[in-house]
Order: structure tokens, then sequence, then C-alpha cells
């Protein structure tokens, strides 16, 4: 008999500490976060990719390499295997010959939060959690929210007032548990402590518990899968709290050692940021382990106004590991980027989306990606979810029975 | 060689006229829209369920039963294979002890007008289209505008002011040509007829082009396959323009003509519309054939604003040939039923298809849907599209360093 799941413990990658994985964990003594070690063995010898190419249209495809044993614990809206598309007008106008997005949009609550929200509530369920709290920039906590309501845990959020609005409103028609804060996500985090810490309620904060990430990494098994179990030669992915980034290598590293991929090959990972919040960016430039809290930071592309991300130095490691870069985009910059990607290839993309195109015609302005480069932009939402970024100008408005000419 | 599609020809559903598909075609001289028809001896001929299986997880999938002859035409951002998934808790609620949601809120601008359009701007980019014109209640013009930017088309969109905000800096940020009018979408409907006589321009009103069905009428395809290539017993579709139920109608007989299903079984098709706005609902209850244009209507569901649909006679053909009803919901039960699928399932579905659920525990109560029967409600966009639905109350907002105590 198989199992649905080859989990086998939780490491620390800072001190090397281990820990079950059957009861709740959250950070490692240490500080550092905990990261799922599977059996990589048992499933080499269990499943093969042609298999489970021939699979559901989930990310729960990889149950082998997620965390949940009982597929009665799985809470799912049907998230994953998102669009992988190519982009010839736009690459042509970069000067990129393949350029392709993988669109995290396209997924329930419409954004890549999904991912962490459904492999993270259904760990949860399975560990018999009934109540979680988490600070969030908005879409997490709408996701998270709206699977706990699923597994019928109460989950209470608490999100900056400068959040997106709809981000709330999610929350709320989920029956979430909803605050606002006079304050940046680092603010909402300290509440989220004080609970934590006094009520004894489960952390879901971004790298607290250890399974949001499995359900982030699921983005570089598909991005392998859908290019045909191969690895592109870049990715570059919108770096807050940069959990993508750090499940994306993680996922290279569990493929290669399975086998599926070639051993040694990594994909050059771009970590993205804007010059309004770029922590990993600076501290890439001094070749810095980890990163600086970045002072007075703003942004439009509120995913990743993170001023210091617990997981900074995992994000830096996958950057230097894999011969990648950091790189901070203009607010104009990833607004009309923005404006590009919907106007060429039909997309609407969020802003944080938006800086991954900006940042890929940069570098290839720059030399740093080559023209035959396989080159992959991660879009981690809707640009629905941001009307503020669009602004209308010029448009007339008809009464009933007026006529109307165009330019042919 | 295989062929990419297998279109035959074009015929009208009331007169039986016939037209070439190789060039363009709006309606049939007769006033009535025209529906495309295929050599189903050589689809049968040439490709089997077990094939199309296999292939990759967009509408794209059944391009035999499309009408874009040459695969280059075909303008996609990864559309369809939306998740079908059973709500065991509101299923349990309800007393349906099978019911499901086909959600088409994931799918690329985040409604189901997405398979029209993908479909629908494919053709129009075939025949040579350049320029095109429509009027909208918002999610069609949105989808249509940013396939048309990616296939070089240009697309003037006139949308009612009240249509939901969103859609038009859809449409604004595609570079499409957006007019607004003070007014319901049969004004905006003038105006674009207007345009198309007096300058020529490709009309892509609902059903005056034959290719959106094509498009909608995968949404049958998918269910049936998604439910192991058998009918379910019960599908609840929001009706406004309709042309998902002639779609799905439609995709059952070729279907049943492919022999991939049972001939003669079908599921029983409902019209489910909002009783502002209940047309289709009144011509039902008097068994006639055609609906009568509704006077002031109004609703919250605005893709279902539709005071007389064109294809009216072609939604009540498929009703009646199914043994299926129509049913008008109240707003306020709609909003509920919102909210009970967003808090006991996890999905944030628009009012639209909330007025489904609502209609299918309205069903089970009045013993017209069965405790065991299968029953699919479709929803057709994304609650994220309509954040007016949502309306926070008794939120607190915090201040930097306040503490928070909940319930445990």
């Amino acid at each position: 008999m198989k199992d649905f799941s080859y989990i086998s413990h939780l490491e620390c990658p800072k001190c090397g500490e281990t820990y079950e994985e059957t009861k709740v964990q959250q950070l490692c003594k240490c500080g550092s976060p905990l990261l799922v070690r599977y059996d990589l063995e048992k499933v080499k010898a269990n499943v093969t990719k042609e298999e489970i190419s021939k699979r559901t249209n989930t990310l729960w495809r990889y149950h082998e390499l997620l965390p949940v044993h009982s597929e009665e614990n799985v809470v799912t809206l049907g998230e994953g295997m998102t669009p992988f598309e190519k982009f010839p007008t736009l690459g042509a106008e970069y000067g990129i010959n393949n350029l392709y997005i993988k669109d995290e949009g396209i997924i329930p609550t419409g954004s890549f939060k999904t991912r962490g929200a459904s492999v993270g509530i259904s760990k949860a369920k399975e560990l018999g959690v009934k109540q979680l709290a988490m600070p969030t920039n908005g879409n997490a906590g709408a996701a998270w929210a709206l699977y706990a309501s699923k597994a019928n845990i109460k989950a209470t959020i608490v999100m900056p007032l400068d959040a997106p609005q709809i981000t709330r409103k999610e929350v709320f028609v989920a029956g979430g548990d909803l605050h606002l804060i006079n304050g940046l996500i680092s603010d909402a985090g300290k509440v989220v402590a004080g609970l934590v810490q006094n009520q004894g309620v489960y952390d879901a904060s971004t790298l607290k518990e250890p399974y949001r990430i499995e359900g982030k990494k699921t983005m570089g098994y598909e991005i392998v899968e859908q290019f045909g179990w191969k690895v592109p030669d870049v990715i570059l992915y919108p770096t807050g709290g940069g959990v993508g980034i750090i499940g994306i290598y993680k996922a290279i590293l569990e493929m290669q050692e399975l086998g599926w991929i070639e051993k040694g090959k990594f994909p050059r990972l771009v970590a993205v940021q804007a010059e309004g919040c770029a922590p990993i960016v600076d501290a890439w430039k001094k070749g810095e382990k980890e990163s600086k809290f970045f002072e007075n930071s703003t942004t439009c592309a509120f995913g990743i106004n993170v001023p210091k991300a617990l997981g900074d130095f995992l994000v830096l490691e996958g950057v230097y590991a894999t011969d990648g870069c950091a790189i901070a985009i203009s607010e104009e910059d990833l607004l009309a980027a923005q404006k590009q990607v919907a106007s060429l290839e039909g997309n609407f993309i969020c802003p944080e989306g938006a800086a991954t195109f900006a940042a890929a015609r940069i570098l290839r302005e720059q030399g740093w990606i080559k023209e035959d480069e396989h080159v992959v932009c991660l879009n981690t939402g809707l640009g629905l979810k941001y009307p503020e970024t669009v602004e209308i100008e010029g448009v007339q408005t008809l009464q009933p029975g007026q006529e109307l000419f165009v330019n042919n």
C-alpha cells in the first residue's frame, strides 16, 4: 500500500535541529524557520513523473511531496496548475525570444497565496488546529481565511489599513475574524505575536509554520513540469516575504534528488523588489547573507512591502546558489509594464507581477539575460485586486440615442 | 493528416438557412442567431474522448469541435478546465448529497465570458477582422478587449455607467476603445448597431456573431468530462443573455451524436434569474417560446440584467427539452447564498453564481431536486469583481502596539 505523503520530519536550515511533524511546530529553538523533509528514496520508488503528469490539475498531484498524510484532510478549491504561456509579442519587444508567464492570478482567491493556504490549512486540520492568527498585507489573509472557513478553523487576520480593500472583504465574507491596523505588516505581526503568546493560538505568520513553503514550492514543480520536465534559464520572482523563491529553490533541489531533472542545473533565480522596499536587493549588492530592516518602505505593489523578511537568509541563499541576482524596480516602470502586458498579451496582472516583467526588460538591456534564454516571469496575482493601479483618462460618456463614430 | 477543426458550416436554428463559415457572417437573413455545425462523423473517426483527456488543460483540448481551422490563429491565455468541486458542507445544509460547483471565476479575466472571447477572437482573427464593437454589462467587454489586444484587433466597447467599475479598468488597461453610456445594455446595443451599420465594424454583440456560443459550450464538455463522461442530473445556470445554457445544451447534443455519452439522457437545465430581471422565468411560467422585454429591470447581479435576450427562444428550448425549469431569486437570497458559499466552502463567488445556489436550495425545498441527485451550480465569475456586494460591519481598527484578545 502506497503512502499519500512521504514526509519524514522537520529540520532547521540554520542549526540542523530536527523536529517531529506529527505535532504542532512553529519556529526552531534558534529562531529560524523550519523546513519539511521527505523520504525521497521512497518517493522515487513509489511514483514517477510520468504518473504525475496524468493526475488531477491541482497542486495535489504532487501529494507524495506534500506534508498531509491523509487525503481526507486535504482542503482544496481546485488550486494549482496555473497557466504557463509564452509571450511572443512582449518577448519581441524586450528582445527575449522565449519569454513566459507563470500566471498565478488564475487560481482560487486570485493570488499565489492560495498555494500556501491550501497546504498550510490542510496540515493544520490534520494536526487538530482549531484557531489560528496571522498578520498579512492582504492576499495571504484572504486566502487563509477562505480555506480556514472551509476547514472549520477560526482565523484571526490582522492587516494594515492600507492593504488592498478587496482583501478585507474576502476575509469578512469568509466569516474570518478581521482586524485592521493603522500601521505596517510588521505592526500587525507584533499584535499576532502577542495573541499567540498570551492565548496559545496557532501562529500562521509567514514561515512561522513550516507548511506554507510546501504549498509555494509547487510553483517550482509546475514550472518544471509545464516546461517539459526541464528547468528554464531564468525565473524572476517578486520578493516580499520571499517564500516563493525559497519554495521554488527547494522544489528544484528535491527534483534533482529524485532524478526527475538533471543534477546541478539550476534556473538563475531573480529576486525582484520595488525601489520603495528593497532590503534583499541592498543585501545582495553587498554580498551579505541577511537583510536589514528597510525604513519607511512604500510601494503600490503592496504584497512586496515587507521591510524585513524572516526568511531573508534563505532567499539570498537561493539567489547566490543559482547565480541569480536581485533588482529593484521603480513605481513608474512597474506600472508601465502592467499596461504593456495587458495591451500586448491580454493578461491583466498585479503590480508585483508586473515588476518581474520590468526586471526582465532591464536585465536584458544590461545583457544579464541573453536573447535566446528561456525566461519565466512569475505573476503572483490578479490585477483585478488592485483597481487603483489603473487610472482611466479621456473616456466619453454617451447618452442613450447618441451616435458614436470611431477611427477605422 | 488530421484536421484541427471539423467545422462544416453555419445553420439558422429558426429557418434552416445555411451559410459558409469561411467568411464573416452575423445574423441569419431572418434575424435569428446562427449556430455552428461540424462534421461529427469525421470527429468521431479522428478523436476519442480518451485522447482528449490526456490533452492540455484548456478549452482548446476540444479543438476538433471548435471553429478555428489553424492552430496558429488560436488566441489563448490558458483558459478553461476550471475547477469542478463537490460542496459537502453546503450540500448537507441544503439536503443535497451531491452538490457541485463549476467555478468559472478561476479563469483569465475572472469570468466565464473568457471562453466566448477566446474562441470568438480566434475565429475573428482567422477571418481577418481588424476592428470590432460590442455592448456589454462589463465582464464580456473586459474579456473581449483583453483577447482583442492580444490578437491585435481594435475593440470598441460600450458599457453602462452602472456596470462593475473594475470591468472598465480592464478594457482601459487592455488599450481598448472604451465608451460609457448613461443607460442600459439595450441602449449600448443601439449605439453599437449604429456603428456597425454606418462604419462596417464587425459586430461582436451577444449571438450576433456565431462563435461565442462555441466557446461557452465547452463548459458543457468540461462538466461532462470532469463528471467522468456522464451527465449530472441538474445544471443550474445564471441566465442573462443565456449563451451558456444554449452552449451547454448544444454540447450535450453533440456529445450524444458523437457517442461519447448515452443518447437521450439530459441534465435538467435550470435558467436562474434575479427577481428584478426575470423575462425568461415569466415566459417559462406561461409555457411561451419567447420572452418579452422586462421593463425597469434591476439587480446587483449585473451580468444577468438583460431585459430581452436575442437567444431567448434557444434558452427556452433547452429548458423545455430537458425537463428543466426557470426560477427567479430575490436580491436578499442571492446575497445570503454568496456569504454562505464563502463561509462554508471557501469560494468567494459572484452574485450571479450565488443565485444558482439559492435556486438549488429552493428547488430542493420544493422537492423538484431530489436528495441524491447530482446537482451542478455554475458560478460565472469572481466575487472579487463585485466588491460592493460585501459590506463590512463591526471591524475594529487597532493602533500599533495595541493588544488584541479573541474568543477561544
